[in-house]
């Protein structure tokens, strides 16, 4: 695992430079030398670290003592590329942050491409450079990836799947179970950016939407938070099935109700402007760069703060807050004083959002 | 974490009993009701453990002290059941053994479930069980997943990801750049099982091939190998690409010089039956379940003896031994006494076999 051994490996498939016209062919998932100069040129460079250069079956690496946090997140979204992400921002940040909801320290990540044939090369370099940007600005290292490759009419250009491995330094218990009474649920911003991006990407709003997807890290984020206050007692981005579907999930898992006040949550005028024109509420809208945290109300002043201070919490706020009964329900109270039960997302709303 | 947190969950979205027509729909891949109750219903009980049950965003663990070892691998296997095995089992051994090959204990494994629009349930639920099953053999426990879904011909039935997690107890490097002259090459069986029993399935063979394939967790056999010698320097799997490919890396990793002994290599009659049909050289053919080591000379006998003794190692034998020149280079030495390189697979000869 130095730089010796690599450079066996280097020397006599990374020579070609991309070409502007190349395709994805079925050799390059053959596992011999078409698989190696693809990995050579497109994956080597960018990726680059001792474990992924070590060129093993598995990549070899060092934790820091404590519980380790696994996760992985297959990512399927059409178009590829989107305002304000693409498939590999939004496969590295996904895996990221549902580490980050454990209150782990994300450090190491996998990354397996599954490739259609006909895919051009020059959008895969893009995303490979996407992910690359993505995990340095995280801090988290790919350690090991798989490429296959899949015939033409059998995927859907590319689809990524990510693990990751984080490390809980403390020993807190953050989870969707420890929801308690008394606590107040924070967004962490304004709720159905990526949902709204991604489908007017795909030209199904049918008008204009100037709105970008919110794919982001959040674990700088989750960090400040943690750091402000060590009553935290449920983080969760509520990826698909938007707010009101992570919510119901928290309220099952916990018994409790969670009380949301309707003028509270935040919406960018342009994502409530295309839900209502849409027929879509958007508490079921994903969102792949906001979190949500249950704290004691207590602390929720000092944990706002922080997050306010950070890139991805400026807008950080109070949505509604936990009650003892009844246990397991999501419940609105709405703008003109009503309240209505908030139920988990049925079936489908969106296909093929993340 | 505990039986009580995930009482919460299952009752609401579990009860439904798997009807034998029913298809995956897109709302499977929702994140909503839906999501849940197919998770609830096909992924929890085979699976279930205390990471799992918890029901968050990613799987706590703890491990033993050690270098970590992590690994990815995506199966886009065509089709998804053959002689010998399925997807399922391919999924779970191809990380285990891909840990394996590093010295690693293999720990916990994650599983991303890419599934087309149209599936059988009925066909991913006995994928899910033959996914338990062997990881109960091996040993490891998966304590992440994850579901999306894809439109009608955007998918080939059903892809699984799975990543890993082992842990080194030891302090020693293993790796393909650690080969050295004075070293023999074991082979744990015979080749070319794999891709001959998938091709056969597929009907790509135009003659029927009693071949079933070699998938098998190969973590036991190693850990016997370690025991019986503290000298073992390379271990890789020779899965694509075949026996030449994975030499052919190795050789050019560790700069070495790899003499293969053509009549020691071994195969089956009806595997050798099938390439000479076809065309085929067994050297490419891909295995799932056999391992190659390095080892001295003067231990080769303590650790054939111990493979010998393994479900999956009985017929190890030496096929070859390691020189310190022409470095890079993979010799074969033929029965009728001549001597031609083999070099790496060049591009696609069996697409989707693992």
């Amino acid at each position: 695992m130095n730089d010796e051994q690599s450079s066996h490996i280097e020397g006599p498939v990374c020579p070609m430079p991309l070409r502007h016209d190349e395709k994805i062919v079925m050799g390059h998932g053959s596992g011999g030398r078409m698989s190696h100069d693809l990995i050579g040129r497109l994956f080597q460079r960018p990726f680059d670290n001792p474990a992924l250069r070590a060129a093993n079956d598995a990549g070899v690496v060092t934790v820091p003592p404590g519980r380790l946090a696994i996760s992985t997140d297959s990512h399927v979204v059409a178009p590829l590329f989107f305002p304000g992400g693409d498939i590999g921002r939004l496969a590295v940040c996904g895996t990221v942050n549902d580490l980050a909801m454990m209150g782990a320290t994300p450090l190491y990540l996998t990354a397996g491409f599954i490739l259609e044939e006909g895919l051009d090369v020059a959008v895969l370099a893009r995303v490979v450079e996407s992910m690359q940007a993505v995990a340095a600005e995280a801090g988290v290292t790919i350690v090991a990836g798989d490429t296959k490759v899949v015939q033409r009419g059998k995927g859907d250009g590319l689809y990524i799947n990510t693990a990751g491995v984080g490390v809980l330094v403390h020993d807190r218990e953050i989870g969707g179970a420890n929801a308690e009474p008394g606590d107040v649920v924070i967004l962490s911003g304004p709720m159905g950016d990526h949902g709204i991006a991604v489908l007017g990407a795909r030209g199904d709003l049918g008008f204009e939407a100037d709105v970008a997807s919110d794919v982001a890290p959040l674990n700088h984020l989750m960090m400040a938070m943690m750091a402000a206050s060590d009553r935290i007692h449920v983080l969760r981005d509520p990826t698909r099935g938007g707010v009101a579907t992570t919510l119901n999930e928290i309220a099952r898992q916990s018994n409790v109700a969670i009380i949301l006040d309707e003028r509270a949550v935040p919406i960018r005028p342009p994502v409530a402007a295309a839900c209502e024109m849409l027929g879509f509420d958007p508490l079921y809208i994903a969102n792949e760069g906001k979190l949500l945290a249950f704290v004691p109300a207590e602390d929720a002043n000092d944990v706002i703060g922080v997050m306010r201070a950070t890139r991805y919490g400026e807008e950080a706020t109070i949505i509604g807050s936990v009650q003892a009964s009844p246990g397991g329900r999501v419940l609105l109270r709405t703008c003109i004083g009503s309240t209505r039960v908030v139920d988990m997302l049925a079936g489908e709303m969106l296909p093929r959002i993340c």
